[in-house]
């Protein structure tokens, strides 16, 4: 008799970035979509976990639902390079197998999760970049879009306020220190999700549009396989959200692994340490969310909010914003 | 009485890559032509630290003198893409400091390892790619090269092999089902160097020019911090080679710090594991340097070959091809 494993009640969890997010530059009307939007991405990625499908599968649908909406930055609300135009990141790793796919650079892709996953399971490679990236997409049948598509007022208008006072790029300084840079100024806004399947793999998942004004092709760690994206069944899967750079510094999601492994911290106390020592004594900010092969979910951050939530099985979705 | 601490005798390393490298398939006149370029390399580092330079100019002038060997798939030797252009990556680690530089899909910088440099110490980046990181290193003052600069003969027989038999891209395992393929064809051709200063600080930085025929932007571990190229004063400085794609799915640079930092493994038995075990397992073959800050260099690879060297001190440098 052949043995069947147990299947686990699956576990999703996401996030569409840190930062400063206080409760005082916020309307009801605006957190009540946030939390509306967090929601969705839940179910989307649950209702793939219920019917049975992979922690890889359910990943993409979360992420891709961030993706489509205005609010995060990421896919739809991507902000704006200092020329106006729109640069997009993702990466994707599968658990089970540490296959793991990127996309760096990239302008006209609808959806850069589902490039970041077909160069995982429909190419050689891990990483593609820019033109070569697109049409590699083209070519898999991926949807694009013209360049109209990502252009939200809101992010128009962030550009404008960058280039208004001359900042090279909007990070959480930067932002911090500018008088008129409004609260969606000062936050990271990229998404991300991991999840855990019935069938006990893990999966983890980034994908961001950058930051406003930036310059000279600048690519983050969302694309970075070890910094913001990892994923491994014998320790945990990671999707960060940040001051990029610091977290390429420390290659923060694989040092939550790393912790695990050899140092044999629990899930929660590899996030914690990374998400509020390491990563600010490498110069910035952000948090992590993270899952282990328990569903144990953990979801740290150094900044005063991060977008986020959590699923488990077939239950009601749970949504936060500001810190506990 | 201020404190002045001792120095140390400096340490550099180099590779110029690892692959199916045999003595058969090697006249006296290229085995010697090879040996005298790592040696110029060596010296060319070991000038710097021997003054008291820091191991960051060291790792930079070692690599330059390779970029600048048409023997070395980096820089001038670099490998042709299915269009007939030339890709290049680099990225440098900052034992010290933990900063960091990267570019990649660069095709125009005369040295890579420099424009690296510059995004590490005059932007707040880490990574920079395509025309963004080349309008930066121009605004700059970098060199540029015209195309032809990267046309040498050799690498431009490799494309038109590799495209004859439709090989879309040069691997280790592609080229070894290759009746035509070179021995030239059967090896990455990447370089890197490691050093620790008189001071006491470690710097790693690799460079390389991608795999023949690539098409998409394909970017490898190179210019991934973490997965090509690590450097940290607490653990080690490491660069490495080979199938890019298997080193980015294990972090391997990352992994060796890791194993040295949390299961408390030494530098050697850290990198005989992930050039041995890890990398192979996540389907590539390739090799490490390694050095850490009391002077102990490890160099393992898993393919027949690795060109590589040492130079402590002002003694002689030592150089190798073949395994031990």
């Amino acid at each position: 008799m052949a043995v069947i494993p147990a299947l686990r009640e699956p576990v999703l969890a996401i996030h569409g970035g840190a930062g400063t997010i206080d409760p005082g530059s916020m309307t009801p009307a605006k957190e009540r979509a946030y939390r509306d939007a967090l929601v969705a991405a839940l179910r989307s990625g649950q209702h793939v976990l219920s019917a049975g499908g992979s922690a890889v599968d359910a990943v993409i649908a979360a992420v891709v639902s961030l993706e489509d909406c205005p609010l995060f930055n990421a896919g739809r609300g991507a902000v704006f390079t200092s020329d106006g135009r729109n640069e997009l990141d993702a990466s994707i790793m599968d658990g089970a197998t540490r296959a793991a796919g990127a996309v760096a650079g990239v302008t006209c892709i609808r959806n850069p999760i589902r490039a970041a996953h077909a160069v995982m399971t429909a190419s050689r490679h891990v990483m593609l970049i820019g033109p070569g990236a697109e049409a590699f997409a083209a070519e898999k049948g991926l949807a694009k879009v013209e360049p109209a598509y990502f252009h939200t007022p809101e992010r128009w208008a962030q550009l404008e306020r960058a280039r208004a006072e001359g900042r090279l790029e909007l990070d959480h300084d930067g932002a911090a220190k500018s008088a008129s840079a409004t609260s969606d100024d000062k936050k990271f806004g990229t998404v991300g999700a991991v999840a855990l399947d019935a069938h006990g793999n893990l999966a983890a998942a980034t994908s961001t549009g950058g930051v406003t004004n930036k310059q000279w092709g600048r690519v983050g760690d969302s694309p970075i396989i070890g910094a913001g994206t990892w994923a491994d069944n014998g320790t945990c899967a990671v999707s960060g959200t940040g001051l990029g750079e610091a977290f390429m510094r420390c290659c923060a999601a694989h040092e939550v692994a790393s912790l695990m492994k050899y140092k044999g911290l629990p899930l929660d106390a590899a996030v914690t340490e990374v998400a509020t020592i390491t990563v600010p004594a490498n110069h910035g900010t952000g948090g992590l969310i993270a899952l282990d092969s328990a569903g144990n979910v953990s979801m740290r951050f150094s900044t005063t909010g991060m977008y986020r939530g959590v699923a488990r099985g077939a239950g009601e979705p749970e949504v936060a914003i500001y810190g506990d």
